[in-house]
């Protein structure tokens, strides 16, 4: 008899540290296959597919399927998809949120009257696609960005992610956009109607308080901080409110 | 005997609109030239060299020559050059900024470790000139802004202004730029030095109130608002510091 009945479970900082996988992540999606208890892994990177991200994993050795990855791309077009279907939409992105929005039956457009602005990081970046964004939104298009990221960690240092470039638009417009990745509830509510458990059922697994750990907190679910990746114990006094459970890494939780 | 000895006179919905001439500009120029008045145009515009500037004032019938043309690219360099005589310089920017940097002797290098970052609109801007920008400011270069506007008036609509591109470095690295243009008192002072007159004998004379006329307010010269251009009578209303004067156009204005 497990605890909790369903897993939601970031991917940077939880499963791996760059091209490396972390110690304990393989073993434990193991254990979650082997338990039979469903999880989805809940990523802010808008810019791969689910195919890329599972690709990614089994590489590493994480053995799990497309169908556990959960993108703020997936969530996103989601989203659309339940406000308004067959929606027309102007988008700054790369392959994962073309893809998400192309399945959910969205049209791509690059008129300047769309029924919303989209966006997600994208290193093909021009002034004609902020522009076009701009001046969309100026038209009265819903802007959404796929998450507030303002920094992608890399080998380089801190790229810039796509909050910074999300920005363009929210300074030019001087409108705000709708978060959908964590800690926003969007992604959280949708990632839970996918994985079919109840709040009290589900945790949220991560490694930075900021974005998963309050993605939980947000939504009322328990979560389980693991200090694999960014929120160090010792940075955990800051908070007022504290993760349900932390552990050092995911060998020392128990399902 | 005129009532100021110099003037400082924006260009854009005060000189021209697009780029028709506005009624009485030419001739407001023509009556500084004739009762020797000096006087600089001072803009926020980065992009453009001040030959290419002048060329398009007197093309448009505005007889005046490059060394009346004061951009915040020139106010930059003239900055960082105070600061740092040959310092290294990361560019974001057109022709206008580079040059200005180059006329100054500073070095414009492409490396993560400069002594500043420089951010001018750049309507060929890439993910990688953005990143290489973030980079640089995490790694020490003082940051620096040519202007805050956050959107440029053109015939296909509002345009994404250099303030909201500044906006993605600033975001990402949570680091604070120091802006030059208007309504910021660094490119006024720099032209007063230049007109050499004292703040009691100088007049700063634009149509939008939020950076022409409060440039002025801000280093605490007289200021003139012609209604030609943004700023219309009925909005004056909700501010507070008024303009010292305000005219229909400048043909009503005597020096």
């Amino acid at each position: 008899m497990t605890r909790y009945k369903g897993y939601l479970i970031d991917l940077d900082g939880t499963m791996y540290a760059g091209t490396q996988v972390i110690p304990g992540a393989a073993e434990f999606i193991d254990r979650l296959n082997a338990a039979n208890v469903p999880y989805l892994f809940v990523t802010n990177n808008s810019s791969r597919t689910p195919e890329q991200v599972a690709d990614k994993l089994v590489k590493m050795g994480i053995r799990t399927t497309p169908e556990n990855v959960f993108t703020t791309s997936r969530a996103t077009a989601q989203f659309i998809h339940d406000e308004k279907p067959g929606a027309s939409i102007y988008v700054i992105g790369e392959d994962g949120i073309l893809e998400a929005l192309a399945e959910q039956g969205l049209e791509v457009v690059t008129h300047e009257n769309p029924d919303y602005v989209v966006t997600g990081i994208d290193r093909g970046i021009t002034y004609e696609k902020l522009a076009g964004a701009c001046l969309s939104v100026r038209n009265g298009a819903r802007f959404i960005s796929t998450n507030g990221d303002i920094a992608i960690p890399t080998e380089r240092g801190f790229m810039p992610g796509n909050g910074s470039l999300t920005s363009v638009v929210t300074v030019s417009t001087e409108t705000q956009p709708i978060f959908i990745g964590k800690p926003e509830p969007v992604i959280m509510e949708q990632a839970m109607a996918v994985l079919g458990t109840s709040k009290e059922e589900t945790i949220m697994v991560g490694d930075y308080y900021d974005t998963d750990i309050l993605a939980g907190i947000n939504i009322g679910i328990d979560t389980l901080l693991v200090h694999t990746g960014v929120t160090q114990r010792e940075f955990l006094e800051r908070y007022d409110i504290q993760p349900t459970h932390t552990r050092n890494n995911l060998n020392e939780w128990e399902l």
